[in-house]
């Protein structure tokens, strides 16, 4: 179907949720499975009408084409998409006294990417960023995997990473590598209230040049005989680790 | 290619890395995409040649019929596939004094389980408990998914999970439910040795019966606006706390 620009089309039952809750005039259309008719789905369409969004029941072919490789589960919505963001966006992030950021390392895999946004977006973090090459960015699979993150936190797509993180760095946000070779555990850190955790890739961790201009590498100490995580794990236990910190310091 | 029971092709560099590690001849051929030249891979066929694994290098074809829905990286091996366990493995695993168990109520999506075995043996965990029927198994997608950690990790199916539940609970371990309704939350629990953490599916979270099964119900409190994790960064996040409490528990 014709889309303009900035209008996608995302799956999920989740994800349509949380489009739907957004707002903003941004939702167009929702689209369901002819044959779909569980109590999820029915309470989605009794929400989406509720907001003058137009209801269209379609068949699988239409799923096919429109939810490719995406796990559609007979839903799926048109709306607005939220943009990436430019280095631009980073200057009015670093002036907030607090700030917790996460910046992934070149990671191509689009679960991976959905993954940390979907639990970036739990955890209330101001900003993804990521660089401009060699990386995967704001996809529809990514968005579906998100759940919805994608529209709620800004994507930030930075033309040199090395830059972004010395400029980041020399505001005064302390920059946390994940990175098995690092000295402290991620659990004994004492976090200040502005923090930007980097996750590697996959295959090869954090780059030398990323992990160079870390300000501290700490690690996620592993009993186990396989020693890493999938990056969205990572992500979470540090990014929950913060939360609790901050919470007990408030206590 | 032809199989022979048991036998398995997996593809991804981590994956082929670490069943190559287990050893015990389990490991038969390793395949390598002829253009393929990377470090890693190169490393690979080295260590792969002195356990006296055969090298064979193959076209993307081969990879396509026997890698299908596998991010391959151009790397496959045959080996000898750990099987899953059955309801009377659990009988044995509930007379050890320190258990951490890990119970995934109904999981259908093989990249959520396959990430929930990864996490499971970086945090050593005994095993991973499944029920038989809806919910999904070691499948080669699963077995990618989790890094080697299926190889690992013993992954029990067991025939009604209630009743397994009611069985792990009467032998005294904590069985711990992940849901947002719990009163308590995960990071001021005092965990016992003897822990089994319950995961609920993407869609549903817990089901009833699994809810009403567990001892306590947990939340993991998230202060963004999406109140929900993927299963295994929810996995994550509690296997790595109970670490965390357990080590100053010893300090």
């Amino acid at each position: 179907m014709r889309k303009v620009d900035n209008e996608e089309i995302v799956g999920g039952i989740n994800t349509v949720d949380t489009i739907i809750d957004l707002g903003k005039d941004s939702s167009k259309k929702l689209f369901v499975l002819k044959s779909k008719t569980s109590l999820r789905i029915k309470s989605l369409i009794e929400k989406a009408e509720s907001k003058n969004i137009g209801i269209f029941f379609k068949d699988l072919n239409f799923f096919k084409t429109n939810c490719k490789n995406i796990n559609h589960q007979g839903i799926a919505i048109l709306y607005k998409s939220r943009k990436e963001e430019d280095d631009s966006f980073l200057d009015g992030l670093l002036e907030r006294k607090n700030l917790l950021l996460l910046i992934l390392d070149h990671l191509t895999d689009p679960h991976n990417v959905g993954a940390c946004i979907r639990s970036a977006a739990a955890a209330n973090v101001d900003a993804i960023i990521v660089p401009k090459n060699r990386s995967c960015h704001l996809t529809p699979v990514v968005r579906k995997i998100s759940s919805g993150g994608s529209e709620l936190i800004p994507f930030v797509i930075v033309k040199n990473l090395v830059r972004a993180l010395k400029k980041i760095s020399s505001s005064g946000v302390d920059i946390l590598g994940a990175d098995l070779s690092g000295e402290e555990s991620y659990s004994e850190i004492n976090f200040s209230l502005r923090v930007a955790f980097v996750i590697g890739s996959e295959d090869k961790g954090l780059k030398r040049l990323t992990s160079e201009n870390c300000d501290k590498l700490i690690k996620i100490k592993m009993p186990g005989k396989i020693q890493s995580l999938n990056a969205s794990v990572s992500a979470g236990i540090l990014l929950f680790e913060f939360l609790n910190y901050q919470k007990s310091k408030m206590e």
